[in-house]
C-alpha cells in the first residue's frame, strides 16, 4: 500500500507551514503528484475549572476571516515537551496555569495532505496567572458548564475540528 | 477583532492546495504576516448499514506515512452540490450507494492557517454498487459495531479529528 517517494521538492518555507510537492510510485506503481503541507506538531488542551468548567477561548481566525470558539492550542517550541507547550499555551490564551495536565490522546488534523498531530492533553487545578501577555491579545476566555458543551456544538458555536473531537473525548470521560 | 489584508500573494497554486501569504494590520495596528492553506471545501460521512454498523475506510495517507482507519471523506466537484459528493464518494470508496442523505453539522479541518470546511452527512439505507472503480484502489471497507468506536478512538486507531470528531457526533445521536 505505500508510496514510494521519487522525487520531492520544497516550493515554500514558511514561519507556520512548509510545502513540498513530491512525485510518488502508487502501490500499482503508477506515478501520481503529492502535494504536502509540512506543519510542526501541535498540542490542543481542555482546561476543566474546580466547578468542572470548560475554559474555551474566543478568537480570530484570519484564514477563515470568522471569530471561533475553540479549545486552546497551539505550538510546540523547539527544545519544549508537549507537557511544557501545554503550560505555556494556556498562560498566554488563559491566564491560568495547570498544575495537573494529562494526555487524553491525539489525532492528525488533515492527513489527507498536511503532516500536523494534535497532541490532546486535560488540564486541571487551574491557578490565575494572568499576565499582560501579547499572545493574549484579541482572546476572550469563556467558560462553559459541560453540560452546554453539545448544544454548542449542535449549533455550530463550536466548529473546528480539534475542539469537536477534544471535548467530546473528554465529554466520554465524565 | 477582524485583520485588515494589506498585500496577498499566491506562493503555489496546485492541485489540492494553493498557497497564499498575505500581509494583514492585526487588531492593535501591527503588521504581520498570514500564511493561508486554500483548500477546497469538503464532505465527510459516517455510513451505517442495516445492522447499525459503521463503515470505516482503511487507507494509505502519503503526507503521514501511514494506513489510517476513517470515515469516508473527499472533495466537493465543480457544480457539485454536497450531497451529491457524499453519494459519489461513498460510491467509490466503500461500493455502497447510500438511499439517504441526511446533514449533520460540519467543522473546518485547521482555522489557524487553512480555509478547509467539512460538511458532515449521516448516510443510510446502503445498497451494494460494487465496481471496479479506480478510486477504490487501495482502499479497504472495515464495518464497526458502533459500541466498539470509543475503543478504536481510545486506542488511537481511529486519530484523525474528522473521524473523531465526526463519529462522536453521530454516537450522540444513538
Amino acid at each position: 500500500m505505500v508510496e514510494r517517494t521519487v522525487t520531492s521538492r520544497f516550493v515554500y518555507t514558511g514561519q507556520i507551514v512548509k510545502l513540498r510537492i513530491d512525485i510518488v510510485e502508487t502501490a500499482n506503481r503508477r506515478r501520481a503528484t503529492r502535494e504536502v503541507v509540512e506543519h510542526a506538531d501541535c498540542i490542543a488542551v481542555v482546561p476543566v475549572d474546580e466547578q468542572g468548567n470548560i475554559l474555551l477561548v474566543k478568537q480570530y481566525r484570519y484564514a477563515i476571516g470568522k471569530e471561533l470558539l475553540e479549545i486552546p492550542a497551539g505550538g510546540i517550541d523547539i527544545g519544549e515537551d508537549a507537557e511544557a507547550a501545554v503550560r505555556r499555551e494556556m498562560g498566554e490564551e488563559t491566564g491560568f496555569s495547570p498544575k495537573t495536565v494529562k494526555k487524553m490522546g491525539g489525532f492528525y488534523s488533515s492527513p489527507g495532505f498536511c503532516t500536523e498531530y494534535m497532541h490532546l492533553f486535560l488540564a486541571t487545578d487551574l491557578m490565575s496567572n494572568r499576565l499582560e501577555a501579547e499572545d493574549t491579545e484579541g482572546i476572550t476566555v469563556v467558560r462553559v458548564k459541560p453540560g452546554n458543551i453539545e448544544g454548542l456544538i449542535s449549533s455550530g458555536a463550536i466548529c473546528d475540528a480539534k475542539s469537536v473531537a477534544g471535548l467530546c473525548m473528554y465529554l466520554r470521560t465524565l
